[in-house]
């Protein structure tokens, strides 16, 4: 059964990684992964969160959003509905967990990076595609820190990228596009290292359950394209990369 | 390493199915794993929800709430700080995606089931308490609206229920209590069916990964536990029970 | 005229007050009037509320909540809507000034104590019901303090309980449950000390009205019945009552 | 011992009701108490609530509001806090449910009145004075509504109006000034009607609490105080006062 | 072609300023512009903004706000919509730059002044009498500070006030009034001071634009009112207005 | 006195409008202007706003808004903060207003465009590049429908742009980037149409005001600006530029 843009089931999209697109942030990244694009900022901020304080290490947090027109019909801002979605704290609380895995928060020191996701254009997998991208950021927001002094090194221990696959009529998939995502019976998202370990399985049946073999399968692919991405993300680098995990 | 109430690795906590709990709705539960204890409620909307409005199916969602005084030390209301925060809409829509996987929703036909779980007293694991009490108040709902003449079957295809694993110095462990869940380094959600499939894996590193073969065995270990609750949910529900996938 | 569950006007439901009833707060209480539960928190903050600070005195708050289907038909959580209502602040209030009432904020010292009201059943009744069960889960609270030798002695005055009195159909009702309630055309919420004092007199014609007579024979109904509230309340304290008011 | 104002113990503050003050409503009142003035109007809405659409009944319904400078330090806007708090609630139910008890909701048809009660000067009593206000303000709107011929009768069935009376320092006053509230022990809210039957009696201690005796004391001077507020009602509406209760 | 209420089109509405208008605050008017009714109050807190903390200099700042029935049909109150409007926000921050422009800050000294501007009867022209009429609430605020020796003299440089003008049907017309402003095909409002330099000018044109020399000869009006409603405020603050701008 | 970014006083900053720039909507554009960089995306929604329903007519509205690290320092999310500030609301207020006074509503018809102009770079003259952006996206979006056979013309009847000029150190210049902005005395706004009328004129003196002969200047140097944007518009649409207030 071909794919409905044409790719292998085990294919990702393309993926393109553009380093310092805004000028403002301490690490700034647009991600692409086929249509869909995100910029991720990493900001920092010289003092850590509430509940940090006095605790001698620092924090790395995520926020999430999406223009109204990222998708194919308008979604209303959250800032005009007044509240933040369900979905969006789900996404931004995986960002976040997914970075802290890699980052050695007692050598970041008291300091907090924001990690901001914007999804400027959707296409599905916009969570894994801020996973990968913004962590391109930090690393660029830590060396900045570096070259300012304030760091010794940069104190990230792995490199960390994200995909999803799912399974669509019977069939396995690798990294799914807006359209295969919404009519997949069983969607995962998964988040690894550059060391193969995993630091998020997020599995999900939609009105439908899966088997412990179609679970190691979908691990498989995913792994595959994990390793892809970091290779992206490395090339994206550059030397920064040999700083990493050191 | 002996667990902190004397546990053995592999062991669950006492678990209690108090059905008819709560006099006015359809369905209602006090479930009790250990300390931790939850009501769960059903109660049946005779409308779908707008977005399946004339689709001829039904739906099944869930809130999820905590008594301010459910935890160690008193945590604000979400009404007075005006807002659901992130982790409770986190947990809602898992309750809700996981009773889903086993509704034939067309079979529930143009109704809603509202399931509210409300943690009363917290030691861990309240969100797979959640599911698994929830259950069975859904089963009472379905099964008021079958003596109603309503339904002609209980439009549920198998049991679900869920537990937690983590692995907590080196050690794996199932159904973490509140202690040993606030120092795990890695925390693994599991929500099965009667027939051993999944429904949701989400295995989270807290500032940590895992690897492959750890994942397998807390996978092992969460099987073990389910088959033993979807064994409570079954002496509770009495001869109802039989009427589940048939 | 016979009352809907068969008992006499000038009779209470049955009372039935459970202390401990969460392991994780400094007092707590189900209190059960008929079918009306209610469970009641006492959670002890060791500092004043801001507008105290460096009063030398404490304080003590109330908030109250309802379970989604403690109610007939599923009521929407106040967290979902985005606030607390009209009819929850007024409760809350009643329940902080009732109390209060009957505590020496001085030799409380420099602390709060947080009173969680949370109906898990309702059946007319709970605002009285919650004074009632609160001073309990209070006076347990209080006295663990004692125990811990931050307090020399109980501060508390007096017992204060409360009910509900109404007029039916002209007739004059002790203890409204909710069927009761919905179409009185008098509602009032008497808050009385153990020595008979006045706390709180609440008394409302719904579209109606009411003579002096009437409220001085409903007054009479009302310390009657909270006479024997208070007696539920010593039994339950057992010989801790003894220490209230010395 | 002398009253602050140098009134008796016995003794209203001067009152003034300027009816049309506000061109645009259909009943508006500019309503003094002293130096308490309250600004009422009363808006016509030609559809009841959705609760009681299809009734064939109409609604009276109140809200209450202050000027951030109506006290003697600026109070925050609601508005800008994003919200009502629990006093304002607290009032705003009192006084639609105070004027709803003289109101005919049959015969005033299929529409809302909203009695909308601003203090532009506070000085004590402002809840009361907005009852004695609105009252003529709903009168006046309704005689409006008859003027167009949508009413046969004005469908009011009383008079009705509202004072304090409160304990400071053992003694008892009548209708309280800012400063004598702010220090009274006991404080009482009575809305009484043309013929003299309650409509709410509120009575509350203050970290005190009162004796029966004390009680009737205070409702008989609260009683002469609201025949005079009536009286100052009737001489207001002048001739209108006639169409009252007929 | 007459004007709706006989004026000619360089004519203002009778306009009245009575100070001292709230007893509790420092400076407060009531101003009249024809039916157009507004109270401002001028507030001093006796710390600066937390954004000039430290800074040596003070800040003014304004809030507006509109009572329900100040206009033609009952508008729902900011505060219970839970949030303030956008035409709100746009006039307090006019109202506030307006009349910071003949402010001294810095010899204002560490303080804020809060000017709240609340239309209780509204007719056109809102935010217009605001400006005006907060000035002389402003002028007498700091005129107390000075009688308290907060002050050594009135830190204002000039006199600020401001007027509307408008094409209606082609004509330009001075101090639109209700009827006109709401179909006029361009609006402006202007700010100006005793000097007759600008502090605002803002111009709109409603699905509509206008030329160069219309809004020369918009100005040429406005500026002529203006210099009337500064005589009206020297009027008002007779001798004190001999201390502005000194 | 040269510029911080070596232009001459009257000197846009390099402009590029790159069309089609999201491929969900129906109209949309990235608009930089030197170092500020605009999304504007035009949404066609296929009713009316309520309060033009029935109307016959359609209506074009802006919503605006920033990433947090569009900025220097981050700035935090308005969805986060749970409401649109004061600010936002201004801006799209202003953008929505610009855009309709050169649509013709009725040849519209009963349907609505959302603007949406999301700023992911900011350095000064956000508001202004958003109304010379969104032009172009609403001639898209407008020229997709006729292509649709849905509008059997472009309903636009001129060009519409806009620019800042300000005053600083007593110079005036033209389209000031976010350093200039930030000091200067005086900020105007100013919105013209292609035959030269003005929309939209905002001049405010922030703690300062200005004369009318540097109104003048200010006006001038405005009209050349807008005059050269407008050419930039035409040149980005081409032919389609043709069509527009024909």
């Amino acid at each position: 059964m071909p794919r409905v843009d044409g790719r292998q089931p085990d294919q990702l999209r393309p993926v393109r990684i553009t380093r310092n697109y805004i000028k403002h942030a301490e690490g700034s990244v647009l991600i692409e992964m086929g249509d869909t694009r995100v910029i991720c900022t990493a900001s920092v901020e010289e003092k850590p969160p509430l509940f940090l304080k006095g605790e001698g290490k620092g924090w790395v947090t995520a926020e999430y959003g999406m223009l109204p027109r990222a998708t194919g019909t308008r979604t209303q801002r959250e800032a005009a509905r007044g509240k933040v979605g369900g979905r969006t704290f789900e996404i931004q609380r995986l960002i976040g967990r997914s970075l802290r895995a890699v980052v050695d928060l007692t050598a970041l020191g008291e300091r907090t990076v924001w990690l901001d996701c914007d999804v400027i254009q959707a296409d599905g997998g916009t969570r894994t595609a801020s996973i990968t991208g913004a962590f391109v950021a930090l690393v660029d927001a830590l060396n900045h820190l570096k070259g300012q002094g304030l760091l010794s090194r940069i104190p990230v221990t792995d490199f960390v990228a994200a995909t999803s696959v799912g399974r669509l009529k019977g069939g396995l998939l690798l990294d799914l596009c807006y359209v295969e995502d919404s009519s997949a019976e069983v969607d995962m998202n998964i988040v690894m290292t550059g060391s193969g370990r995993f630091v998020e399985v997020q599995g999900t049946g939609e009105e439908a359950s899966f088997t412990r073999q179609e679970m190691n399968m979908m691990i498989d692919l995913a792994a595959q394209g994990i390793n892809r991405l970091i290779f992206a993300q490395k090339e994206a680098l550059g030397e920064i990369a040999s700083f990493i995990g050191g």
